[in-house]
């Protein structure tokens, strides 16, 4: 796709279907943006009712052109749309750029026309953008067909699904200054994905930060993946909504998009190392300073300022997004002191106040010291920096400058991330514009100066991370036993497996359980007991029982061979009361647990991402306290460890209150395995294994609960 | 102390003692803007040196001027300055404000010179502002002895303990064009305490929203009282830094103030209602909107936009800020629907794009009838408004602007805070202007706009519940038995209260407690156990054993007479390995307690707020979760109540997972108790009851620990 999108991107010929000169109409400001906006190749202007647009030629129809044509945009009413789309194939169309809407977001219809188009499109490999979308700039050919004027080139690139929200980002990149390598209107996305797109901008010379603006998501499994490879090159940001009810009902009303459940999304864009932010403004701030500061190796900053009060607040703002201030070491503090006032601690943060607002050049002299320092990742300038000629004399404006180009040098030298808040920012201050032309980022806000670091920070460490990951583990074979399961499962149409089923796929899959004997009758349970040697449960087998012990049919430490008896009899009485005799299987008997942290351990179909994996602690810790961690399969090892470590009750697996850890090692195999589990079977809806408890030494898988996806067949 | 400083911020005549006209210098800085603000009284300038400054006599003296002086300011060298505060005081002085720094924060001897100082002030009551302080600012008078030229007047007034601070706020608002009415540099705050400064300005009628900027807090009990009274007529917005370790690492080298434990600051000031924020930008947005808007009357929002993509990000930001955003009811979407396009829904978000831009009095339209709406307390617009001139032809902009006088009537006419958002809030567009003449905050970053609306919101509210709070319960009476007990401890050089003694107090203030006889012997023990007549709990007792479970002295669990004679004499022989016979006065035996939610409260005394209560759920979730909540003693019930619900684990206490509800009736009444034990007895540094075990009715303290302060006889 890739290569379809090179030509799409950079065509020799452009085919406008639908084109128009009534003013304000969606395809006169598309026609007018791209004629006016420099594009050099042939631009062939189609509309049956006129001979003439803009003063060049019309055609009657695209394939009267009588030349090829690389790409072509279509604004037709939908019953126009099919034919369109299958000249433009005709005349070689490499790509195909549908905006009219009132399609798939609008009922079957519209679904039926796109099942066609794509049709159409797939015998030839033609791409196909949107429909319903807005249109496209790509700055290296300087082609515009957003009908927006006047876009400023640069090296940021946008995917968006909502056309006003490109509105939004172009103009606001207008107000501060900042330019596009390409913007992409996904709309509904029928042909090219989203991840296909992300594909294509990571190996783009000409896109150092991708932003993202999303509703829904569709294959998310792949844009995991993808994004983790595109982050090795650059930062992918994105704006992903409906995070609350109320943005997922916007959603939805607005394009149609399933939002799905916000903290798989978190969860997913953590896993794949996008940049998750919340509002346009942020995303413009954290993409500017990702296309030109130099990455930190770690989160570790020194803070300095002329002043004490600003030197508190950054230093709060430095630990709230995450960053590190240690105390410096001595011999860092010692090259300080000299350029400070007498007595004036250098531990970090370092107040020059006294001293740099007459002689900035301390200010260097300080951050050189800093920079020098192995311990430091990055620096933090906050207060006035810019306005001492304002506040001390004329003269100071010089010295001030002087400062920028060396900070600037000290930028370039040491390759460490020098981040400036001062309150003259908003002022036209020419040792500020030294900085800013030297990619040094200056903020008037300290809030937004920290923000912006540590999300630099986090996205360094997390593409270190990323670079160092093993690939998620692919199952090594098949498991034919395991299709013969389901088979037999669906034969009874059931979805629910019985957990002497579930037992015999994990297991099937390598995973140890405790012992566990079905037993028919009281007599067999009582057997069990005898050969297990330790108290044991009992739990009801039948395909009529899903919830084990809402039904009674669970019974616990039973620890002599009567009691065993007694307990199968209660079992069965209670079973027999919601199913038959000949559907009521037995009673499974296993050894009760050891001492551990009871874990939960499961899988889910995500409708954004497919099969995601859980993990938590047992009880309240899930139920009350909704402390559980997700990934996408397939899981790395990374990825297994990490979400052990995210909880918040993960200490408890480390060891407290004298409490010795437990096998963590063990809860990152299993995680694994549900991974090759959940990767192989598509037929699987659900796995619960609930409760599990981790020892010192290993895991006992206590329940475990599978269901099928509903039978299509 | 507040007519003190009403003469202070409104003197007839002013007196600056150590007056200077060397440029750039302190006293010169703040010598110029009082002569150039426009202060009509008398200013006499002080400087045995000179017999001119600024072309008016100098006096050598401020005792020689020969008139009365009402204010004071000083800016000599710690050694002079004692006696120029003695002369100011001989001259009338009714308030002086010391610039001089090197005095407490420096050490010892600076402290003697400000004890004396508070010595020759407290005969007259004359008020002490500073020292190392940075001047003062009062609107109504003209009087500007802060340094800093040309501050606009305004509503605000501001607080702060950091000079450089006042530089950025005064630079801040300079480029937003806000104005001050008070603007007070507290220094080291020797004599005007800060919550005497508030008490201040919660009756002053030119103050509509105080800003305070506090590195650390003295008195902070004080300051919860005040804060209280002064919320139900203005805002207070704190900034106070020191959330970090290198925060209050920085604010103890920059102030010497001690920045204490951050979570008891963010408690204590949600307990006063005070909006605590983080940063300075954050601070004016604030400040801004709460001096314009009306108070919502709940948290329910409804949201605007031409749009879909803004409405799914506001949305967003609603519900990250606190908001609800409700479905509208059927009624209000009926008269919404026929502005927006055919088949848009009008559930809220509502998106108005397609009528909206071409004819912009559809967005009044819509906004009057959310603004009819019962449902809704405030209105939240996002998009592109003011901009649709330039979007959509230039003749929109007239409609613009008369689209905003009506919202403006709206906001009017139904007391409901109106906020905008606009991509083109950063232009100088008129829509615009009329907005924000009739004080109907326009953000240009959609996420502020969220921000100020919800800081607005809890604001209105926390006023709501403080205005019908009660008063915090007074003790009743006198315990003279319970100064005894502490004479008692103080006589044998204690600071631990044995769990006898902690009982006989918790008791005289009508605590109840589970059973518990003091066993001297095996025998006394057994006894006790028949006496109580069910399984029972020994703890050792000996003023040498604090940590009784370390120690080996407790037993849980005996159920014969037998049983609890074997646990004495194990408990007995492990305590005389630490202690002696003579100091080992037996075991305390009291009933196991029945089932229920574990639960730690207790009372710390905290160096910024003293007497602070404590609540928490047991086990992990204190030690591993830190889940916990603090307020600042006296307590009220709604107090109370409020921290109990605080915790994260608060649904255990309501019952979940077939759990009954446990009695927070009984919780509530302990902590109101135990609020009473510290306020009226600040002998004690601490009290500990964990466990205590909240049962279905009643609770069961089962353990306690009452620690008493460092005795200074």
């Amino acid at each position: 796709m890739s290569r379809a999108l090179e030509k799409v991107l950079n065509p020799r010929s452009i085919g406008i279907i639908g084109a128009s000169e009534v003013p304000g109409k969606a395809a006169e400001r598309r026609t007018r943006s791209l004629l006016q906006g420099g594009y050099e190749g042939e631009v062939y202007l189609v509309n049956p009712k006129r001979s003439e647009l803009f003063g060049r030629k019309a055609y009657p129809g695209i394939t009267e052109i009588g030349a090829q044509v690389d790409l072509t945009m279509i604004i037709v009413p939908p019953r126009f749309l099919l034919d369109a789309v299958k000249d433009s194939i005709r005349m070689g169309a490499k790509g195909i750029i549908i905006i009219t809407a009132g399609l798939g977001e609008s009922g079957e219809e519209g679904k039926q026309i796109e099942a066609e188009i794509l049709r159409a499109a797939s015998k030839t490999g033609t791409a196909i953008i949107g429909p319903n979308c807005s249109g496209m700039f790509s700055a290296a050919a300087s082609l515009n067909m957003l009908g927006i004027p006047e876009i400023r080139k640069g090296p940021i690139s946008v995917l968006a699904q909502s056309g006003n929200v490109i509105d939004s980002l172009t103009n606001y990149a207008k107000m501060k200054g900042l330019g596009f390598s390409k913007i992409i209107s996904l709309g509904n996305a029928i042909g090219v994905k989203f991840h296909e797109y992300i594909e294509y901008l990571k190996d783009d010379p000409d896109t150092r930060v991708i932003m993202a603006y999303l509703e829904g998501i569709k294959q998310g499994g792949d844009l995991v993946r993808v994004a983790r490879e595109t982050g090795a090159k650059k930062p992918i940001i994105a704006l992903k909504v409906g995070r609350s009810s109320a943005g997922a009902r916007a959603a939805a009303s607005h394009t149609g998009s399933l939002a799905g459940d916000d903290v798989i999304v978190d969860a997913a864009f953590r896993q794949a190392g996008i940049v998750r932010v919340s509002n346009v403004d942020e995303m413009f701030d954290v993409a500017d300073v990702f296309s030109k500061a130099p990455l930190p190796r770690g989160r570790s900053v020194a803070i300095l300022s002329e002043g004490g009060g600003d030197n508190s607040i950054a230093a709060d703002n430095a630990e709230r997004f995450g960053m590190e201030v240690p105390v410096l070491p001595p011999e860092t503090q010692e090259k300080i002191k000299p350029h400070l006032l007498a007595g004036m601690p250098a531990g970090n943060p370092i107040d020059y106040g006294g001293t740099a607002e007459e002689n900035p050049e301390v200010i260097a002299e300080c951050v050189q010291a800093c920079m020098e320092d192995q311990g430091v990742d990055a620096v933090y300038l906050t207060g006035f920096f810019g306005g001492f000629q304002a506040i001390i004399a004329p003269h100071v404006a010089e010295l001030e400058q002087k400062a920028s180009r060396k900070l600037a040098d000290l930028v370039e030298k040491y390759k460490k991330p020098l981040f400036v808040h001062t309150s003259f920012a908003g002022q036209d201050i020419p040792a500020l514009d030294i900085l800013r032309e030297k990619g040094i980022p200056v903020f008037e806000s300290s809030e937004k100066c920290a923000r912006c670091l540590g999300e630099l920070m986090s996205f360094a460490l997390r593409k270190q991370t990323i670079e160092q990951m093993e690939s998620p583990m692919v199952p090594p074979q098949e498991y034919p036993r395991v299709k013969e399961l389901f088979a037999a499962v669906r034969k009874q149409d059931r979805q629910n497996l019985l957990e002497t089923e579930s037992r015999e796929l994990l297991q099937e899959y390598g995973l140890s359980l405790p012992a566990g004997f079905l037993a028919r009758d009281a007599q067999q349970a009582s057997q069990a007991f005898t050969d297990i040697g330790r108290p044991v449960a009992l739990k009801v087998v039948s395909p009529d029982i899903v919830h084990k012990s809402d039904a009674g049919g669970i019974e616990l430490n039973c620890s002599s061979p009567e009691e065993v008896r007694q307990a199968f009899e209660r079992i069965e009485s209670r079973a027999l009361r919601v199913t038959s005799r000949e559907r009521l299987e037995g009673a499974l008997v296993s050894p009760m647990a050891g001492k551990g942290q009871e874990c939960i351990l499961g899988m889910i179909k995500d409708p954004q991402f497919g099969p995601v994996l859980m993990f938590g602690l047992g009880g309240v810790f899930v139920e009350v306290l909704k402390d559980v961690a997700f990934r996408v399969a397939p899981l790395t090892e990374t990825d297994a460890q990490e979400m052990i470590e995210e909880i918040k009750g993960a200490p408890l697996l480390h060891g407290v209150r004298g409490e010795k850890p437990k096998d963590i090692r063990a809860v990152t195999e299993v995680l694994l395995n549900l991974s090759r589990i959940a990767v192989q079977n598509p037929e699987i809806q659900e796995i619960d294994l609930n409760p599990v408890i981790v020892h010192e030494q290993g895991l006992s898988i206590v329940d475990s609960r599978i269901i099928l996806t509903v039978d299509k067949h």
